[in-house]
């Protein structure tokens, strides 16, 4: 299956005519240095998690123009020669530091910065945002359902209702770094090991004459694994039973059954009962049907007897809130002698300001729990002394303080490109999935409820928030 | 830029656990028939715009498996060798018919039908729906949309929001076939010839020492197209005066100024008011930020001076109804002698019960109006005689009756696959969005309501109505 795709003309078309402009301007290699964050985390919840950063890592290797581009961009006719000239060898040549995959990040902190000289560092952006957008919306989505299910595998489920092929194959991808258990898709397990199963569709049970011989024939090429679909006909009246029949017969133990639809807590019950009385307590039951994180917490809470959750459309779409707000906004500029502008952008929207300034991203963890208790963001050239006390204030009303002692901070953003040369080692995605749980449990409970979570505290060190109150009086 | 991507394996893992128990039971070359419909208009609306068909016919001219998709199934341990090697030569052998993209759809009827033998009728199912689904989504809510634009032209810009790239480019396509001017999407416009336009970002105007040096600066490398962004500081002191100046200092006559905050009705009235009085009414104005068909509809209910609109997220993702509930399911079966058995899917729940048999959908215009009346879904051997009074009946309440007379049925699904050979002649993008556009037109007003329409009629023939009833009656 190749797989070999060069995004480089996927940007938004002002990247290019502002390109053009700064090759024209002389300001194609003033090196600038924009971040990715975002405002708010999707469905009200506490935390995001970060995916998609080895997608953008394969694009920027993968960065250049082939002729095609480089004349459909002729065509246009409002590029200079000398531009175009000039894109025949745009390659990626700066920095960029990103939080690794799976890790919780929260509003208005650089999840990922870029450093570069401004053509570079401004091309980029669509992207990254896109691929940073795409899959972090449906990592946290996913990490909120399979919270929900307490333990109980959820697997993804929703090929057929994503919004395109890389909707599906890297929302799988995503899912699984969050906490999903596998997919359905194919693809995505062919390439990103993201485990698929499957069980059948209503059409296997249509196309025998009877349900009873569907399902024989199905558990007789699938005696190890069959997972009877049983809600074709009549859940409890049909289905359970004929799959019990099934099972019985052929002397299947272990298995599943899937239900569908209806009221999934009473069928679950009672075709639990149903099984367990038949001698056939390790037959799983597996539930779906435009699942969330919302319904799964109800049918637990309600007793439902569910072993594992298939979870599609409202996952592979993150369907509440179908939209992963990351922005990318310029935060400084490099001077002729080397030294760093900040830059700001202002909005009537207090919500909107950014934070200006190459910066550094600390998590803390208090030790005497591993518990994160807060990121502490910094000047690039700042070198806290985390070994002393450390007073923290709330950004926006700085009369609240607290400081805190005995903890460990751990740097977030990593290097992954440097003058353009990969030097971050990607791990593997079942590495991504574990160190995503591990940093999940580090949250404490109060951060992780699905509505009105605690805020964690996200506060700057008092030069940053200097930096940012002198550029703020001195506004335009 | 390439972009030969082979998706047979984007496929649900169940349509191959089917498939091989199909090959080892005999079924493999049982002629199904297979339709998609749908069952809800998105945002309740009074109908849907069809599209992602030339995806569909690139996805079946490119089936086949590969040998490192043998080799990943072999991995699995659940194929049969007879199977795996069968996989070496799959291609699909049969037929497709479809409504062409652009065509105004409806609940219920058959907007796709495949005819196949067993194990590639099924197989398909995944990629079709995701084809379907996606670009479906995104063409009923870029329609509406252009609807509430009133003829302002709309660009689609949502790349950096899209569920992947596939969600940016071939969003921007669908959306471009249901009446947007345009996109942002560079390499949707390379690809399918969406036309690409941009303006500039506020990282642009803070590369400048001030808005006036970044807009003067941009307007000389771009004197003809220019829109420049006023609103990175303030849109009335400091975007639009700047503009005038720049403007009027290059002797700027066409091009436009963009709003991407604050409130778009009040801000664009006091632009058109100053751009105006400085003499320059050839300047559009064009509005962004997070608009949608509500929103648009009541600004230009309130009187906005806006021109043209930029869409991105609610466009991109259909962030109101980010899933397009399209299903595929099994109609009939074919018997050894060619008869046609047709097949039902049950369900507790009414709106779910399936259309059975193979089908044929004809579309009713009114001859004096050329209105749309009724689509009329009727047995695929059957003829009927449209130059007579055709009597309609409500499917649910058959005593609703209604006869029609003097109007001219057009079937409404064309042959695309026969015996595996694509025979449809794919039209031009610009040839589909023309024809969206009559469609739309041909139906009236009272379909078009974004909330609580008329419900457009889709009525079964007497012989149709009867298979469903006796095959209810007759249910397990």
């Amino acid at each position: 299956m190749k797989r070999d795709i060069n995004y480089t003309m996927l940007t938004d078309f002002y990247e290019l005519t502002m390109g053009n402009g700064y090759f024209q301007t002389g300001l194609r290699d003033r090196v600038c240095y924009f971040d990715v964050f975002f405002r708010n985390v999707p469905d009200g919840g506490g935390f995001a998690i970060a995916a998609g950063l080895e997608q953008v890592i394969d694009y920027i290797q993968h960065l250049h123009f082939d002729q095609e581009d480089i004349e459909y961009l002729r065509g246009k006719g409002c590029f200079s020669p000398e531009f175009l000239d000039y894109l025949r060898n745009f390659r990626f040549t700066g920095d960029i530091w990103a939080v690794p995959e799976g890790t919780p990040i929260f509003p208005r902190e650089p999840i990922l910065t870029v450093r570069a000289p401004a053509i570079q560092a401004q091309f980029v952006e669509t992207y990254i945002l896109l691929a940073l957008n795409h899959q972090s919306l449906i990592a946290t989505k996913s990490n909120r359902i399979v919270r929900a299910a307490g333990g109980r595998p959820v697997s993804e489920f929703g090929s057929r209702r994503a919004q395109g092929s890389d909707g599906a194959v890297l929302g799988a991808r995503a899912s699984y770094i969050a906490g999903a258990s596998g997919t359905a898709c194919a693809m995505a397990d062919e390439l990103y090991g993201t485990p698929a199963t499957g069980t059948m569709a209503h059409s296997w049970v249509q196309m025998f004459p009877d349900e009873y011989t569907a399902f024989k024939t199905y558990c007789q090429v699938y005696p190890k694994a069959a997972t009877l679909l049983v809600d074709t006909y009549n859940v409890l009246h049909s289905g359970v039973p004929n799959a019990i029949r099934v099972f019985q017969e052929l002397g299947i133990t272990t298995g599943g059954i899937r239900i569908d639809s209806g009221d999934l807590t009473y069928l679950s019950k009672q075709a639990r009962m149903m099984l367990d009385n038949a001698g056939l307590p390790g037959i799983k039951i597996v539930a779906s049907n435009s699942l969330d994180e919302y319904i799964i917490r109800d049918l637990l809470t309600q007793g439902a007897r569910i072993d594992a959750f298939g979870v599609g459309e409202r996952l592979i779409t993150s369907k509440s809130e179908p939209v992963f707000g990351g922005v990318y906004k310029l935060a400084a500029i490099e001077e002729a002698d080397g030294s760093v502008t900040p830059k700001i952008k202002i909005s009537e929207n207090a919500a909107k300001v950014t934070l200006p300034h190459f910066k550094k991203v600390y998590r803390l963890f208090e030790n005497a729990t591993g518990k994160a208790m807060a990121d502490y963001i910094c000047v690039y050239d700042e070198e806290p002394d985390f070994t002393q006390p450390l007073e923290l204030f709330d950004p926006e009303a700085t009369w609240k303080r607290k400081t805190v002692t005995d903890f460990t901070a751990r740097p977030l953003l990593v290097p992954v490109f440097l003058d353009g040369e990969l030097v971050y080692q990607l791990p593997g995605i079942r590495q991504s999935r574990a160190y995503c749980q591990r940093e999940v449990d580090s949250l404490w409970d109060e951060v992780k409820r699905f509505e009105y979570p605690h805020n964690y505290y996200v506060d700057l060190s008092p030069k940053l928030w200097d930096v940012r109150a002198a550029l703020l009086a001195a506004r335009h």
